[in-house]
């Protein structure tokens, strides 16, 4: 089966308006899919809804809605009733950043909402019709983030670990019914958030990463185009995709380490791009 | 600093009717600490609290909530107002068991509710008088299931990894401000609910686990009584603690093992004791 039968004739990216959510919706529509893109920004998602319809024969469909909203699902429910999704690529974030105690429960709640709620509302939903069909992609974009604690991101980690689990669940009762349902695990990513975290607290990479230049220790983030791409080299290697080898490599020797020594890392490493002042990365 | 002079003068333990929560409480009231229970049903806290101010000199205070409802927080704030709390032991769980695309969605958003948002809210308001008083405890009981996905338990596994996570990059946050916040992983453990599902399912271990008889490959259940105990032994060993060393040894193991065979070998395992009806060992 090819990648249009597989995983057409839409796919649905939730998290769109631009980096490597847009260049996933690229991704597919390169393939052949047509693509419904999910954002908050109408101008962000209409012009990358405009760049895709002029590089490729498919059709776009833009939905303007926020995540992290009770009411998002339906929304979706009502802009998608037309439409049959073969493959979902849930890449919305909310990311509050800050000390646990001082970012305010409203955000923490938020974080819930946005990368476990409606995830496993959408999984639930459109999973069904894939199994039902018989084939189908489920893509549940984690992050390094979610195999430690991780100070400074606290409850970003844990919901990005309850996606992880959710993308290695659905992986394995899905497998059997043609559906490929996976987590990946995106390492330290150079996107427009990047840049503007890095413009915001007046550090040296807004522009671009200089290795020579970038802190000891610290993982060198990787172009969200190249991120993008290794995603669909990868489809039907779930349970859990790294978005890079290298992270894979540090994964699996992290495991051997005492959890304490992990998580300490973890927690310097996420202070390197955190110097105060800054509640939220999700722009 | 003596344990009661730590962790005093309350411990809150959530999910407290019965089994391990039960006995948590109980731990703390032999270490001197007032116990402020809570769980759903009213009977089981009552008989509970009876048991502990029969053998212990100290007092408890029962609480009927369910933290699967959105007021959970409200019931719990007015309730404790007056004491204060050093210990938070966060043992209520959610546990919808069977196929993801067969459980309603009501219950995989109610397992959200018990398992990520009410552990969210009370750690972030229990967590910051902790803080200012400089001492206290926070202890996020997490599961075996939160470390791959789990086949029949996708949303348990995949809430227990969020706790897991926040227990995790709590302790690193809190540990310099004198609180012991960290996840404890619990094993497979012999409850009164892992009772009521032998009973119920017609399988053979209702009233004990005879080893000789016990499926091959199937992790042996261990009394509650010691799973609780155990954690005492171990609260300043965070950021993650196992109920048991065997549990730690295999979780390192499996480290080492391609993902896919890990997922796949608690898939089987977690359908030993799943033979299909039970949608839901929350009881």
């Amino acid at each position: 089966m090819g990648f249009k039968q597989k995983y057409g004739p839409w796919a649905l990216i939730v998290g769109a308006s631009e980096g490597l959510g847009a260049a996933f919706a690229e991704n597919c529509a390169q393939r052949g899919l047509n693509v419904a893109l999910v954002a908050r920004r109408a101008a962000a998602l209409e012009e990358t809804a405009a760049k895709i319809e002029s590089r490729f024969s498919v059709q776009t469909r833009n939905i303007v809605a926020d995540a992290g909203k009770p009411e998002f699902h339906e929304t979706l429910s009502q802009a998608l009733s037309d439409l049959e999704i073969g493959m979902l690529i849930y890449n919305a974030a909310a990311e509050p950043g800050g000390r646990f105690l001082d970012i305010a429960l409203a955000d923490h709640l938020n974080n819930i909402q946005v990368n476990c709620i409606a995830p496993t509302i959408l999984c639930h939903e459109l999973g069904k019709k894939m199994v039902e069909r018989g084939r189908g992609g489920i893509v549940l974009v984690s992050s390094l983030g979610a195999l430690q604690g991780i100070k400074q991101w606290v409850s970003y980690g844990a919901a990005k670990a309850y996606e992880l689990l959710l993308g290695e669940g659905l992986w394995d009762e899905m497998r059997d019914h043609g559906v490929d349902a996976f987590a990946y695990v995106v390492g330290s990513t150079f996107t427009p958030t990047f840049q503007r975290i890095q413009k915001k607290l007046g550090l040296p990479f807004a522009d671009g990463v200089d290795p020579s230049k970038f802190p000891p220790g610290a993982p060198l983030p990787r172009p969200f185009e190249e991120v993008a791409a290794t995603l669909f080299a990868h489809l039907e290697d779930g349970p859990r995709v790294y978005s890079h080898p290298d992270d894979e490599a540090k994964a699996n020797a992290d495991a051997l380490l005492p959890r304490r020594e992990v998580v300490e890392v973890m927690g310097r490493n996420s202070e390197i791009f955190f110097k105060g002042g800054l509640n939220s990365t999700r722009q």
